[in-house]
């Protein structure tokens, strides 16, 4: 099997997909960006992509719930990953030294408060990976990169400052994605929809989610996205805690379809907390 | 009044504020932040700040939300800006010559089409002015800046290529932030409310929902934005198209806080197209 992640080597996708995948014989095929993976899972290049979909800081992660607006593919696996970000220069460096701090947005956002405190800068980069790269190639020992434990292991760097997140309950979200709808199964305890209203009359998530609470459906996420074509037009991502082989979760999409709404089932599926 | 906006010169955040204060005599804030500007009001360093908090696109600016949720700000007036987005380069550059395309996070994501099909590289810049200022500050012509028309005069760069972004219906929602609450007036036809859950109880959005659906009060937009203190748990920012001066709104406030959940008003405001 042929899984598809965010690279480059040392990302936390990296780390999630190896362990995720661990038992399995894989060949695995890196990719530059979010985008990049759901498209090597369209186009068969890949037969499953691993893609982050929400930090418990930073929110959802818009790249891929547009991704799986714009993509035919399914969600057949959820994986709760533990987040912790590190300060890595190399050997050597001394943290009250440190001027300049690189990493992809979300974790310099997510490391706010260390960043205003130490008063450095910060030089974005495509992944945490990338930055520790970059950190490894270079020979100033005033820069760090915000990134994992893996990536400080993976670019020879020493840990200079460990934890440097706002806050310690740090994770993230990962769907398993596929070309195709993974089986209906009793186990399955989750069940992802993304829903299209009818029109954007007044309340119109309010009648969605009230059909949810009708059937006693438990949401886990609800997500609003633009529509892209009009300011204040959106879909919404819903994610339910029962598996599409309970009886009240089709009533649910019945409803839905029958009040004239575009639902389309992104999938039915477990969670596996790393 | 002193008026703080993200700049650097020639931002769309300064093209708004410009335009929407131009009646009034005004000193300028630039602040290199959304971050900075929400602080310099917060600090008594400027009297308003103006920040954007939606794009059709991109969806809810994070950092502002969570700006909002982090210190003591009103909400005083809205803004419709609409963005068009081009491809700025140095006098007698080549769009066929382009290579690479510098921008700042967002703007890339909005013009992901355009990038994808032109196979370029991109680049990421603090802000679209920013890379329109580094764009003039070097020789190469097979660079281009994505920015507003207002960039490239301020910048002296030539359009190679105008309305680049994926979807022509582009607009920005931006609020202007004090630190006193703005008077209730009855012209104003908005409220923003952040309404913090007294538990995360299952379908506990949908009951909130159901306060103003039962009172007839239309909400303009929804967002959640995690705690960060547990994966699954978050504030709701609400905004319904009824000012304060409302019975009806009150009377959701008075409901809510009942229901036990923490309601933080705002503010109640006007909308201004530009």
């Amino acid at each position: 099997m042929k899984v598809a992640y965010l690279g480059p080597q040392g990302s936390f996708s990296e780390e999630a997909a190896f362990r995720y995948f661990e038992d399995h014989e894989n060949e695995w095929y890196k990719c530059d960006s979010i985008v990049d993976v759901l498209e090597a899972v369209e186009e068969g290049i890949a037969d499953k992509g691993i893609v982050p979909i929400e930090n418990s800081i930073e929110g959802t992660i818009n790249i891929t719930a547009d991704g799986l607006l714009r993509h035919d593919l399914f969600v057949e696996a959820e994986i709760i990953f533990p987040v912790s970000l590190h300060l890595l220069a190399l050997k050597g460096a001394l943290l009250e030294e440190i001027r300049e701090v690189w990493s992809i947005v979300p974790a310099l956002a997510q490391c706010r408060d260390f960043i205003r405190e130490a008063k450095v800068k910060s030089k974005h980069y495509d992944s945490t990976s990338a930055a520790a790269q970059a950190v490894n190639n270079q020979e100033r020992k005033d820069v760090a990169a915000i990134a994992s434990k893996y990536a400080a292991e993976v670019f020879d760097l020493e840990i200079i400052k460990s934890g440097i997140q706002d806050n310690s309950n740090n994770h993230t979200r990962f769907v398993v994605i596929s070309k195709e709808n993974a089986e209906i199964h009793p186990k399955n305890s989750k069940t992802m929809l993304l829903i299209s209203p009818t029109s954007d009359y007044s309340g119109v998530l309010s009648s969605i989610l009230n059909v949810f609470t009708a059937l006693s459906i438990n949401l886990t996420w609800i997500e609003s996205r633009p529509t892209k074509k009009q300011l204040g037009t959106y879909h919404f991502f819903v994610e339910a805690q029962n598996g599409l082989h309970e009886e009240k979760m089709n009533k649910a999409i019945t409803i839905l379809e029958a009040f004239g709404h575009d639902v389309r089932v992104l999938g039915s599926y477990r969670t596996t907390k790393l």
